[in-house]
């Protein structure tokens, strides 16, 4: 009887105080059958006109009920995709599905589609799950602390070993927490460590944008627009994370066990930060990478990148890996990239994709790059 | 030329595979002034009434703008809220802001007003920040692996120090982010650090639904209903915790350098699980605590309540305190628990506080808690 008054008062408590709300709609978030057809609805009773917009579908129409509610029943497969829905033109978030995504300064519903029979890397499963954190660290060249994501391996906490490192570096549009979220970096390292695909290995994500100290600067909106990009201060400030990284974590301190690797401006930082020391990365994953330097090319960090190139390449890199999709508006950057390695004799892999500069393809591209790490 | 060359294509690609997408949208999110007032706006064209539903606020109905856009300005006093608008009656995040906290099932915007003259503990502040981890950790009692939130206080990477720790426990509707989303912990601990008035303290914030291994199990909606809360199996699991804690950090593993606090339900775990371990803990903090136990009682957790009290009173724990709201529904629960720890001699501090069942008192109790410990 207690029991019975005690949960009683606290719904009824927690229900009026809308302290600690509880969703009550009768609609669920995305329901997902075993096919892949993915339901989802939306209670709008005024409405005249509710789309939903899918990453990779055109707009659909959904359907309005008796109830108020809207749904649409489509098959997606398996994957991670953002949706949102349009209700007479104003973007709005799923009410039932907790689950967001941001992408630079959009946030959208989260919907990770993984069939049962199909392990799907980017998907949560119960596997030995690594450490995911967010770490300040003081970086003297730039005189600031700033913040990176750091994730260690399944059992770091319980054993000894030294590990190797990926500093893997986000785009122009992104910041620390960008490989974490749009990328599902947690979720492929855990699957594909549990399934020995990989090895074991400490990922750096640091914020790449030296104008904002990490993504949640005190509530400035996350912003596209940067006073300062791909002008050589990140390129110029790396090492104060590499010296942070070998002296807070148990690292194999060597470029033999060091990789550097980044989507577009990331691909970029990955290639002149490599370039500019040939001492320290053995592994260098390059996607969907910006080549042509922004400023005129002619400073220390950007300048004569041909013969850094050679001089590289004469330390024969374990790994030079390049992925670019044929749609990606860098392709161009990627041909002349590619001529400027042969002219440089690095050997270098490639892998061309369908698409063009996607997520889909970067998450694509990571899968393919560390199982040749280390 | 090529800099313009480069940044247009950019722009122009993001755009356009809107896969790194630029928000257009004219409007900000919330601008708030220096005297507090806060602006904010969504476009509607379409729609009828707009209303903001904003934390321990009336719903104020929003003004058409001839462009379509709704805003409203109201006065806001310093502190951390959530908000939405409503759409013709659909809730409705501010595309404008990317900002969002969870509760239990709903998300909604996240306001944090800090006028620039008065430094709030919950806003985010330029001083050292800790370290914030996701951690999984391996249970033997309930034989799963599960996922707990772990705060490390600056410096902790770049010295030796061993630290005290303070177990920090959410409620029923709650996970174990929910002292960092919700609570703004690590915001509170970063500046009572800093300006002193704490001492530098390793936080673990475990996941109390022992139903569930985290917030995140695949795609599983978080729910308020669990099969299985407040029935004695996280207090008998507990030390799994600890015992995890005192292996993986460096703590002072000793009961004058370990705290166990919770809001409601977590309050509730805080009092039987120090009651049952009184040799555990020198330091116990119940925020709107609840009490009477959901089952008869009689198992070994809840089951003689009283001896356990007077046991644990003989042993002087350093603090014994109770933070409760005037209109809190467990405002008579903690009544009879004064009861209790009078009839078991126990020394307690009580802090009375206007409100009730609601974060923006546990907010409050834990700046108070935090600094009587260690």
């Amino acid at each position: 009887m207690k029991q019975l008054i005690l949960s009683v008062m606290t719904l009824a408590a927690l229900t009026a105080t809308s302290q600690e709300e509880i969703r009550t709609s009768a609609l669920n978030g995305p329901v997902i059958d075993s096919n892949g057809n993915v339901t989802l609805s939306i209670t709008a009773p005024h409405a005249d006109r509710v789309t939903l917009q899918l990453d990779g579908r055109q707009d659909t129409l959904m359907t309005r009920g008796n109830d108020g509610a809207w749904t649409v029943t489509t098959n997606v497969k398996p994957g991670v995709y953002r949706y949102l829905m349009i209700v007479d033109g104003v973007p709005t978030l799923d009410p039932n599905n907790v689950y967001t995504m941001r992408d630079v300064n959009t946030v959208k519903n989260l919907l990770v589609v993984d069939n049962a029979a199909h392990t799907m890397a980017l998907a949560d499963h119960d596997v030995p799950h690594g450490t995911v954190s967010m770490v300040s660290y003081d970086s003297p060249t730039i005189g600031v602390t700033r913040r990176m994501s750091v994730y260690t391996p399944p059992g770091y906490e319980s054993n000894r070993s030294r590990y190797p490192v990926l500093y893997l570096l986000h785009g122009s549009g992104g910041d620390e927490t960008a490989w974490l979220e749009q990328g599902r970096a947690a979720q492929v390292l855990d699957n594909m460590i549990a399934s020995g695909d990989i090895r074991p290995m400490i990922v750096v994500m640091p914020n790449g944008h030296t104008d904002t100290p990490s993504a949640y600067t005190p509530m400035v909106q996350p912003r596209f627009e940067h006073q300062q990009w791909m002008e050589g201060t990140f390129e110029r400030s790396f090492d104060d994370i590499v010296t942070f990284v070998d002296k807070t974590y148990r690292t194999k301190p060597d470029s033999r066990h060091r990789a550097i690797a980044g989507l577009s401006m990331g691909g970029y930082h990955s290639l002149y930060i490599s370039a500019n020391n040939p001492d320290k990365f053995a592994y260098v994953g390059l996607f969907s990478a910006a080549v042509t330097p922004r400023n005129n090319g002619g400073d220390d960090i950007y300048g004569d990148i041909e013969t850094k190139l050679k001089n590289q390449a004469r330390k024969r890199p374990a790994l030079y890996w390049i992925g670019i999709g044929k749609d990606d508006f860098l392709y161009e950057d990627n041909v002349k990239l590619r001529v400027l390695l042969k002219n440089a004799r690095m050997r270098y892999a490639y892998h061309e994709s369908e698409g063009g500069h996607s997520w889909a393809n970067w998450r694509a591209y990571l899968q393919i790059f560390l199982p040749q790490l280390f």
